[in-house]
């Protein structure tokens, strides 16, 4: 498989889907799944889309500046690494890094590790 | 296990040694060890070794700003992400990002996947 690929086409449809309509990401998380928003540990699809869909902004989008993918163990799964720009409504820019690990089920992939900060310095 | 605990101790040693002898950090990797340094793919502790040892920098020292970890898949592993900044020479400080996944093998781990990133803008 080409992890730059299929993590191109992931954070494509993520981020899209994050500046559109947050609760449809919904579908790319499990009950497994872990996000660590902000320092703030949150487990499963449901926390996590709650988490998701009530932050405190209603336009949002990325901008991405670095994106690196890697073969995760066992290779089949992979880790993203991404850092970029985040716009909120009228606010300026705010850099961010993210990491996802994708694991493979079913022919696809779902989030099974999502760790994102905002870089404030 | 407690993953927060693992991640400091983790970066602790890492960045602590990364700022006194940097050939030290060959005991963290293993051949099937992957960095990916500012885009640059490396596999294998003898490449990622040689990398480090030769970035063109004498005196460098890592501030950590955030670290969060995650159990990974499977969770005998785990996720650490780091945010902070980089010190190098008399230079201003720099933001980077930096990815750890570490393995676990004979009762301790090591760096499987390794992303760092300069966030420059």
């Amino acid at each position: 498989m080409d992890v730059n690929v299929i993590a191109k086409h992931f954070t494509d449809f993520y981020y899209q889907t994050f500046g559109n309509d947050r609760s449809q990401l919904a579908a790319l998380y499990r009950p497994e799944s872990m996000l660590t928003w902000e320092g703030k540990q949150i487990l499963g699809v449901q926390a996590i889309v709650e988490k998701l869909t009530t932050l405190p902004f209603t336009k949002v989008q990325h901008q991405v500046v670095t994106m690196d993918a890697q073969p995760s163990w066992p290779n089949t799964n992979l880790i993203v690494s991404v850092t970029g720009f985040l716009k909120v409504d009228e606010d300026n820019p705010i850099p961010f890094s993210q990491v996802f690990h994708l694991v493979s089920s079913d022919n696809s992939f779902y989030v099974y590790n999502d760790i994102f900060r905002l870089n404030l310095g």
